[in-house]
């Protein structure tokens, strides 16, 4: 396996960060380059769907993969694994990413060729949040074990994502998990907030997943 | 249902945090109630593992529960149902409980003959293991569903938590996740760490969290 490259991230200043969000979205477009922000709790599912996901849109979409996390470089290695090019970012402690953080990230990665590179934040439905990434989108991960009552107890996340994706969703018979009950909370948080239900573990619902992606992809070039 | 309380907690300044921390650890002391901060991921299970504990321990322990979130009440009212006496705490948005927020709950709540005290912090890996809140003791829980690499990318609440509780080990079938070399990346962040494994759902491993609580408390209380 290729060396995983780790790069420690610094923190921006907080008021100059909404500033710094929106010079790295116009630096991305200039380049071509779809970016997404995706959020969840720690263990939702994120680097797994991630993983189905390269793996289903391989010779479509070229995406590219942003790994932050406190410590340790497992799912950097794995986005490696399943053939999409990764770098591990290190928070130093922090609890999310910011503009400043992931710039850091993009100057280090090779861009060449991507159209879409996915920025997998720390895993928090808190602080995330509350800083703009300089992500086209924001897209969160919600999954069936953790409940459905998520969206009433962490409001933020819920707001400020466009998607929300219920993951897991094999499991739906071994926890109390009602779907219709989390969507209608969902939206009462964002009520343009699309919501998608998935299982990466037995492709039910990828297909929608995978076209989402590659409409909002095609929809940012043309754009 | 008795109406919850609901207290609007303000954060502390942090080079205070441990002052106070200390000040309130001894107001508690004074009174003889031992107190816990619980810590997890959103959706782990310290609310269903609370409720059960309430209800196994009727008669031999009187606890009290302080229901830390960002918003809803949910969690409080499910405690109250269980039998035990509890406030919700809303933090303003804030990603964490320091000591400053856990006395202002503590002079809200009727103390009254309670042996231990429950503070169920802001689900979040990460921030609240920054923060002292006058804790006798720090408890964290893992779920199966998470996954067994936790301890490698959040450092910080293993090391800080004498206890790590792995829940939901009903649904380890389903996932995969290895006990083992959890156990061990868990005392590779803390070698005293004690490991406990159960599901609040089929009673598996609750005497021996059971057994951990009245053998704590007797200690504090003798101490």
């Amino acid at each position: 396996m290729k060396e995983i490259k780790i790069i420690d991230v610094k923190e921006s200043i907080f008021d100059v960060n909404s500033k710094e969000a929106e010079e790295l979205r116009r630096w991305l477009k200039e380049k071509n380059i779809f970016m997404i922000n995706l959020m969840s709790s720690p263990g939702a599912g994120k680097t797994t769907l991630l993983k189905a996901t390269i793996e289903k849109l391989k010779g479509r979409l070229n995406i590219g993969v942003m790994e932050a996390d406190i410590d340790a470089q497992v799912d950097a290695e794995a986005i490696q694994s399943a053939g999409a090019r990764s770098i591990q970012l290190h928070t130093g402690g922090m609890c999310h990413m910011d503009a400043g953080m992931t710039k850091q990230g993009l100057e280090a990665f090779d861009l060449e060729g991507l159209d879409l590179i996915i920025l997998e934040n720390v895993g928090n439905l808190v602080c995330p949040a509350e800083f703009d990434t300089g992500a086209h989108e924001n897209v969160m991960l919600l999954s069936v074990p953790e409940g459905d009552d998520k969206p009433l107890k962490y409001p933020l996340i819920f707001q400020v994502s466009n998607l929300a994706v219920v993951t897991k969703i094999d499991t739906k018979s071994v926890f109390d998990f009602d779907e219709e009950a989390a969507a209608q909370r969902i939206r009462g948080r964002n009520p343009k907030a699309e919501v998608l239900f998935l299982s990466a573990k037995t492709g039910e619902g990828m297909d929608a997943w995978c076209e989402w992606l590659l409409k909002k992809t095609e929809e940012f070039r043309k754009g």
